[in-house]
This record gives C-alpha cells, structure tokens and sequence, in this order.
C-alpha cells in the first residue's frame, strides 16, 4: 500500500493501541478530531531490536488482531554516552532502576545528552505493509524535578529549555516533544492521504 | 504435554537453534551425544521481558519454523545493582558499549555481583507446551581479562575464582558456567523422558 494512497475507504475507525492512559490523554490533545480513532489495550508481543523495526513489526501484530486500521506507538529514551541504549528498553530501566538509576548509567561520563524518540506506526490492515512516522526531541538527562506521574518526564530536560517535560504546562510540551512531533507527521499523512471512514 | 512423558517418539532429532558457533561448541562439548542433534541458524524475533517467557516463546516460534522437536537457548547478563539489567538486553549493550561500557554502568555503585543466567526451552513440536531449563552461575564485573572471542566472557569473574570466564581453560568453564547448568537439566530430561528417536 503506497504511502500516499487516495480515496482509500476505511471501514472503521482507527484503532490506537495503548494501555497508557497519559499517552492516551496527549495523543487526544495533539490529534484532536483530525483523525477519528479510538483506543484499545492489547497485549501485544515487545520485540528486541531497532526502533524502528520494532514498531512495524507491532502495527503488523497489532492489525492482524484488530482486522482494521491500527496506530501503534513506541517510545525510546537514548543515551548518547551509552551509543543510543536503553532505546527501546527504557521500561524495563524505568521500572527497575528508576530516575536515580537511569541518572547513575551516566555517572562515567561527562555528557548527559539524550534524545527522546517516539515512533508511531500506521497500518490500513493486516495485509497493508505498515508506514512508520518518527519525532525526536534532543535535550539531556538530569536528576529528577517536577510531577512524578508520566514515566521519566521528570528526568529529561529537552535543549533550550530549563524545565523539565515534567515541570513544563502540558501545551508547552505538547508543542516539542517527541511525540507531538511524529503526531505531526500522523496528522499530514491523514491530511494528504484522503482517507474515507465509512462505518 | 508432561515434563516426564515417556517413550514419545521423535521422528526428527531435535534441531538446536543458534547462529552462534561458539554456542554451538559449548552445547556440542557438554551435551556429547546424549541427545541427537543438529543445528540451524533462524531468522527468529526477540522478545522484550522475562527471561523464562522470551525463551518459551522462541521456542514456540521456533518449532512452528522447523515442525518438529526444538531446543533453543538465551543468555542473560545480569548486574545486580542495576536489579537485573541489562539481562536479557546483554547483546545491544555490548554490541554498542562494549566491555568498557559495560564496566562504567556500574560506575556509581559499589556493588560489582552479576550472575549470568542461561535458558534453554525444549519443545517436542509445535503443539507442544516448551519445557525451560534455566542455570545460574553468580559472580562479579570486572575490567577485561583474557581472549576477546565470545562475547562478555572477558568481563565476567564467577565467584571463588581469580580468572574470568575468558581466561579459564574451556573445560573449566564448562564445568561451572551458566550454560552447563542449564545443559544438565537439559541432559537429565532427555535421560528421564525416554524419548525414542526415529527418522
């Protein structure tokens, strides 16, 4: 299926995978009505490997059990010191180490600079070969300020700025961040691909 | 199907998936001929999360590749000060930090132990439930000492010994590693389980 595909009827709304409701709660505010989804949990395989791959391989998962469009997204926190890592697997360091933690991977090295990555995935179907939309946010690691309650937030401050995503308002990271950045590209795609939803 | 099924006949020996030669002569050294097998390199998708789950679920994946009875192994690195991490990620930390790299993540922390921790998972086919044999072998991090040709064996002291795994004669290494554990589990199945190989 051509990136550009015009005129393609779509059965049903779109379905987002998520099982994050603050993930949820940015997608809604950044994509407002110009895509018609809805959101489902799934329990979907993690696969290993590049950013990227990782993410179609989840669209393709994702809308052979859906039998529809699907949007699926993935995050990664990169170290630069640490050649990209943890990546893909900031969860796993997140949910083990904690912010304290993922500042301590740094403790040999001088530079704290990170990048933020989002990766949302689309696929018409399960027959349709995923297209993928990247964003990313440069900015470094830092001990944990403001809220706790959106992953590690509190430990990235992006460049430019002397907040971090978490002390920020939720419109002024809205604005920059990683995600509204591949949002973008979402949006565009849908704007140009003239999609029809039929239900 | 049970741990300890007897007299299942095989029609094929079982197929042990690696693309690793150094894997491949670890298993062929310990496993002898116990238990027939042959190898191949598959193309196989990596899962993200537990150690024992990831390995189940390759060998799923595997035995519905190959149609018959499989055994796979996995290699987890794991720091304790970082709870366990790497672990299963081991491979794309050295790949892009190498043993120094590997040696800095611990920089903050006093606490130097690791264990390296081996699963293999044996399924007789692919509507079969795998069988996982996991082995521990404790011990600590270290800068690097000894040849530099298989992985982190450099940098990996097990406890009671002054040399890393690298610089240990194969056959002392092979008496204590991970991977025999897991291998004698393995050997020990087969010897109980009364398998009977025809092809």
């Amino acid at each position: 299926m051509a990136a550009k595909a015009s005129g393609v009827v779509l059965g049903k709304p779109v379905t987002f995978v998520t099982g994050n409701a603050k993930k949820l709660e940015e997608v809604r505010a950044i994509l407002g009505h110009s895509v018609p989804f809805q959101s489902v949990k799934l329990d979907l395989p993690e696969l290993q490997g590049e950013p990227e791959d990782i993410s179609k391989e989840k669209a393709r998962l994702a809308a052979l059990r859906v039998d529809g469009p699907v949007l699926v997204e993935d995050t990664c926190l990169c170290f630069n010191a640490l050649k990209g890592l943890p990546g893909p697997y900031i969860k796993w360091f997140l949910q083990k180490i904690g912010h304290e933690g993922l500042n301590n991977l740094l403790m040999a090295y001088e530079d704290k600079s990170a990048y933020a990555l989002c990766a949302f995935s689309f696929a018409l179907g399960p027959d349709s070969e995923p297209i993928t939309f990247l964003g990313k946010t440069e900015g470094k690691i830092v001990p944990p300020r403001g809220p706790n309650d959106f992953g590690w937030d509190p430990i990235f401050q992006p460049k430019g700025y002397n907040l971090t995503y978490a002390e920020m308002p939720k419109e002024e990271k809205n604005k920059i961040s990683h995600r509204s950045k591949a949002l973008d590209l979402v949006k565009s795609h849908f704007a140009e691909s003239g999609y029809i939803f039929r239900s």
